[in-house]
């Protein structure tokens, strides 16, 4: 790997708040129970003022260790590679196959202690293909994950230069950046000159599993005509980026010669740039995409390195005009038969959606998605619920993205404020990430999820009480959290307020109800019943009391 | 008016791309033909550079004109003093009661043209009071508006100083930039001093309807403690803020004395700043609230001006583990009877809603307020779907305003970037008041509003024709949107280049998709039929035309 990126390109340190901890678990296959490996599970540990903390997922990587020893150049520690892998199962050694054995791998056993589940949750659903675990044997330096609609909502951050703008130094920090507020996998959408270069600098250094249009790179083989595309050029490249340990790829296999015409009346036509370039293909050659031709050879290469699909949605909607039409379903029941077909090989497949869809439209996705492709794992771009804002896409789209995890999509595809005007800078790369963290744990908390409720009720409690530090670090971003408030109330003492900025001293509802609650359990009103009871026979006499505490009600703190 | 506030200190001139135009309507009674208003129904125009134009909802006053004649001293145009008024009915001088009465008064007139909706359809949603117009006769500036679910969905923008900081020029100049990024409503929240001049002003210059919380000025008359409250001194304060011309006013009568226990063991308590005031007031005292004792009076004061009740939620959840309990619903039930009361003076009544709703809760809201209160209109505090982003509370609600306005609530009032941690800023305004257009109009469309689509398939075939300026024009802030496009290609020709800067222009999949579209015209296939027959029979032939044609695909046009 050519050096070109310095260690200090690359953002490091703890989060505000927090310390990264990891938590040793042993795995041994259940049928070599002798021998057992060594799984180190990160986490993100939020240190209260009250002595209390909270230990949240984390996606970051060693980069937020507080004393991180970086390497940019000889890449992150290959752990996965000095954990045991099971023989391959009819010829697949993947965690489909392996699950559907009956085995609890490695990374199985990770992700159960991740996500606070059982290990069998994990296998049974990988092994039904309700969820994939994206890890190429080749991208060892990878922290086990799962997308699956039974476990958290993950969240996917798109990156990648272009023949306009950004270096492979930029594209790094990125993906480091994206991690560091939590993006659970990163697709490099590189398709500049340097492709493969930018790819081998993300991997090495990734510690989540990374995503890659094949398309992009075979298209830059035959110098951006797509007509002049081949099976062999895009398989060859396949091969290429599977060695570099390339984890899940995006195939645009559905979009078929036929369906490309029911695209062409659309208010915006095909917007996915491997779906045009398919249906260009398509078009030129008057056959059928060589995609979907050879697509049981593409099973057997991903089968070898543990490839995920990432079956795209080439012909998804690209406004609200086109939501849900032909063009798009056509395609999804196309990659319902596709999903059959790699899990016959023994291939773990998610499956792309949209775009951009109205909220009324949503849940029909979701439904037929998983009528169609036997509920693979939904992974959606979005979708925004409406076109009219270019500048805030990634809120109309988590607007959509929400509701979509709510119904089950798995994994959500984030839009950054320059969807659809330009590049992604730093800056757009965290806030597309912080919204869709929003999207994602919303979502979390609308299904349930066990874990999801405690950060919300950490941070509330802690509002409520006006620990103001803990409110910082338990929030999704601490940074701009703290820096928000401080542009009110600069004073470190403010922070120990019993009051904020927006009503001042006076009038704060968040003080009057402590004393609400103070008096409350002054007088023993501690159950439902007590309330109802004590109120009635005692109340009356107690109102001077009462007068007397609140007096002291509005006194400043500070 | 003490002239403190100079014309220049606020915004004015159009939006980019856009033109103010009032369209005139004659209206008059239909017992009374003889004699008519004339009606100036503002809109804006936005004009694309294909020799088209497209109409839209303006709620921003005189301000957007092109030489905008401002004096903000002598305040708007008092317009609406110069049209008749109907006699009162039953005592009661409003819009509910001339509404029950049969007559579609002038306001009713001029919002049926401004929504492009039958004015008996306006009348009749008011007379069944699930539909208000917010029409203070003393606030004669005000262009009429209408809440209502069968009507676009509108929101709010909370303005107003604080002890801490702001002034009354800022706050003007917030009034009349959150109404030019489309705010249907203001609340003047304002609790320090100056309170009485600073809503003057507001009162003087806004051309939408302005709500206030009247117990906060109160609170001031009595030095800040609540207990001091009385009868008396509140509904003086009523009567002085009704004199001024405020359209609406938050009540908090529905938190009864046997209500605040309940809240004594939330996580938040009591959130609401009048819901904690009156909370207060009735634990000193061990009486019922004077609001709800009072509530009759205060309907008679209503009448006379024709101020509408928006009753507030003081007991709602300030966090995801309050949510839908049973302080909330509690209040909900007797802001139902309420709601009856208020009905019977012949006084327009809205009802305010949450505040901090996880996704799958946010249904049973509506529905129970549309059961409790005879459908009032529904108007809602975000809510937010999780409680661990500040910084990002605007998206975090956006996410529950969009939902919740799409289930029928009828007006959301915003939260800016500053939520639960400062005030907000002029910039904190505007995100906040774009990201509750993108709710709002997220709802509509998901409603079926008729005329909300005409915006997105506008934006969406100029974005697919690449006329950069049109996308910009009509999005919901042209600035910004042009401003993130610049700082990738800034070059004036690349607005109108035929790809942009995320792809490149080898990678444009609009290009291609432009091409196929160009194709299927190219070979007559217009209808869906024709494209299923001719492809059969035609395409073999053809494919080589297509690879010429496509050979010119990528040639980048600048």
């Amino acid at each position: 790997m050519s050096t070109t990126v310095p260690s200090t390109a690359v953002t490091s340190g703890p989060i505000e708040g927090s310390t990264k901890e990891y938590r040793l678990v042993r795995h041994a296959y259940s049928d070599q129970s002798h021998v057992s490996d060594e799984l180190r599970i990160p986490f993100r540990r939020v240190h209260l003022t009250n002595g209390e903390h909270l230990d949240l997922y984390d996606t970051s990587g060693p980069y937020t260790e507080s004393e991180p020893v970086l390497d940019l150049d000889a890449g992150l520690a290959r752990t996965r590679d000095h954990w045991r892998r099971p023989d391959p199962v009819d010829g697949a050694a993947t965690q489909l196959a392996w699950a559907r054995a009956g085995i609890v791998t490695p990374e199985m056993a990770f992700i159960a202690e991740r996500e606070g589940v059982d290990p069998d949750l994990v296998r049974s659903e990988v092994a039904i293909g309700r969820a994939v675990i994206p890890a190429n044997h080749r991208h060892p330096e990878s922290e086990p994950m799962i997308i699956g609609k039974a476990f958290a909502v993950k969240i996917n951050a798109n990156i990648g230069n272009s023949a306009v703008r950004s270096s492979i130094s930029d594209e790094v920090e990125k993906m480091v950046w994206a991690t560091r507020w939590g993006a659970d996998t990163i697709m490099d959408l590189s398709t500049g000159k340097d492709i493969h270069l930018t790819r081998e600098w993300i991997l090495r250094n990734s510690p989540v599993p990374v995503g890659t249009v094949p398309i992009y790179q075979a298209l830059e083989k035959v110098n951006g005509d797509p007509t002049a595309l081949t099976w062999e050029i895009y398989r060859d490249t396949v091969i290429e980026q599977a060695e570099q340990g390339v984890d899940y790829m995006t195939v645009h296999a559905g979009v078929l010669l036929r369906y490309v015409p029911l695209a062409a009346h659309r208010v915006t036509g095909i917007v996915s740039r491997g779906g045009s370039i398919m249906a260009a293909w398509c078009l030129a050659h008057h056959q059928e995409s060589f995609l979907y031709t050879h697509f049981h050879e593409l099973c057997e290469i991903f089968a070898r390195y543990d490839i995920t699909f990432s079956l795209g949605d080439g012909l998804r909607p690209g406004s609200i005009a086109d939501a849900n039409d032909e063009a798009q379903f056509a395609e999804l029941r196309t990659l319902g038969e596709l999903t059959k077909i790699a899990k016959s090989h023994g291939v773990q497949v998610m499956i792309e959606g949209p775009g951009h869809i109205p909220m009324h439209k949503i849940v029909e996705n979701v439904a037929l998605e998983e009528q169609l492709c036997e509920e693979a794992p939904f992974y959606t771009l979005g979708p925004l619920a409406t076109d009219i804002a270019p500048a805030y896409d990634h809120i109309t789209s988590a607007i959509g993205a929400a509701m979509i995890a709510q119904a089950g999509t798995a994994m959500l595809c984030y839009v950054t404020p320059k969807e659809h005007l330009g590049l992604p800078d730093r800056d757009d790369v965290k806030t597309g990430v912080i919204t869709y963290k929003i999207a994602a744990h919303a979502a979390d908390l609308a299904k349930g999820h066990p874990r999801a409720q405690e950060r919300d009720d950490a941070l509330s409690k802690a509002r409520f009480e006006f620990r103001w530090t803990d409110q910082f670090n338990l929030a999704l971003d601490p940074d701009t959290a703290r820096e928000f408030h401080d542009e009110t109330l600069p004073a470190e003492p403010a922070k120990t307020a019993h009051f904020c900025s927006m009503c001042g001293p006076k009038f704060c509802s968040m003080r009057i109800s402590a004393d609400v609650r103070a008096y409350a359990e002054e007088h023993g009103l501690v159950t439902q019943e007590d309330i109802d009871r004590k109120l009635a026979a005692e109340m009356d006499s107690k109102s001077q009391e009462f007068i007397d505490h609140g007096k002291k009600v509005y006194l400043p703190v500070v």
